[in-house]
């Protein structure tokens, strides 16, 4: 049976990698990456730089990944679109390897396709994970900040689910991931806190904290005007309003 | 000012640290290491060993850790058991020393005290967080399965939460964290599957999958010999009921 082992290799820093996951690299016959369309040269430097220091000695082949039908419905575009990159890593994957390993950034179970990916592979290789720092945990370590309040809950969503659905109920605290749009403008800003961060981990990484009325505008300025200078952008953010009530 | 640097070491596997986090051992002047009641064998030795493979030349202060009076009412007994602890670490950190690090479980963001107690050292150093590998992503790692669902929300939350207040409104998946108590046995488990691990990331890891109905009696039963026989029990679980309705 041949394996697969998903390495996450966190969001930005080389040194996110643990020590499981560089002994992964080292040990595959070889290590699958994507090119990944407008983000290309950033993190693909970034990886370059992950196997430079980490397994110079691994092979690497890279692979172009195909785009995602936007004008299908959310979930069945995702389903053809994760059909056709396992079609793309079949066809990567050479045949003689019995051992492949592939570089996730942040960590393979939090809003990641790769597991989904890998089961569509036939036949099924062993999939084995390596987790890594997620945009969540980089935020957190950036602002020194727990997540959560002492016995208190955290929901993680999406940006899509705070758009369409407004604040969760019963819950005070979010962590928003995969939000292109800056969602926390649908809500109602009073009394909530955010702590946003983009380009986590790297060298021009961007940090924002403050009451969501005074800080979100900007937020959505800066977005904008860095993602336009560096042609792409990942962000994440945290919305607190338990001084509401 | 003096710098303290918390650095999240994983769940038990030494490979769970960052470079980041290596690279932080191996600068800090000290590391200060809390010696605990009845998991002080295990962990002590996982800590030791973390130590002799990442940073065997920076030297190591053990220091006792107060226990938490439990016939207080929770928040209370926490608070006053926090003081007490950034007292002992006041009186551990060596008077010259303007570097030192701390090695904490999972990642400093997550369902821990430690940046709560940093914030009560008079003066205040500065705080440096690293993130590392938490239970949760053990876990999922262990099963390699996803977090979440597709755009779909994950509530993390812990044992008393879900004792005291059943299944939260709005969310079919929960991550449970600090349960001492088996909490899922409070809830309807038609419907409900979870997945269940302990030990994660040491040797002995304990998992367990399946219909809560069927595996929950189990768990109970599985988790009361394992902590007679280790003296100490870490366990979290992540838990669906997205069939349901």
């Amino acid at each position: 049976m041949k394996r697969l082992t998903l390495i996450g290799i966190g969001t930005g820093d080389p040194d996110h990698l643990t020590l499981a996951g560089r002994a992964a690299l080292q040990s595959a016959e070889c290590v699958l990456i994507p090119r990944k369309g407008a983000e290309k040269d950033d993190l693909a430097e970034l990886r370059r730089e992950i196997m430079r220091k980490a397994a110079a000695e691994t092979p690497v082949i890279e692979f172009d990944l195909p785009v995602r039908d936007a004008t299908l419905p959310y979930r069945e575009g995702v389903e053809l679109w994760h059909d056709a990159i396992a079609r793309v890593w079949q066809e990567a994957w050479p045949p003689k390897a019995a051992d492949v390993a592939m570089l996730v950034w942040g960590d393979p179970s939090l809003y990641d396709s790769t597991l989904r990916i890998a089961a569509r592979l036939a036949p099924r290789p062993d999939t084995r994970v390596i987790p890594g720092i997620t945009a969540l945990q980089a935020l957190t370590a950036a602002f020194a900040m727990p997540l959560n309040e002492i016995n208190a809950p955290v929901l993680i969503t999406t940006g899509r689910r705070l758009r369409d659905e407004g604040w969760p109920p019963g819950v005070d605290r979010l962590a928003v991931m995969l939000d292109g749009e800056c969602s926390f403008q649908a809500l109602d800003p009073a009394d909530v806190t955010i702590w946003w961060g983009a380009y986590l981990g790297l060298p021009n990484q961007l940090l924002r904290h403050g009451s969501l009325a005074e800080v979100g505008p900007g937020i959505v300025t800066l977005r904008q005007s860095a993602r336009a200078e560096h042609g792409w952008i990942m962000d994440t953010y945290i919305l607190d309003r338990s001084n509401r009530r």
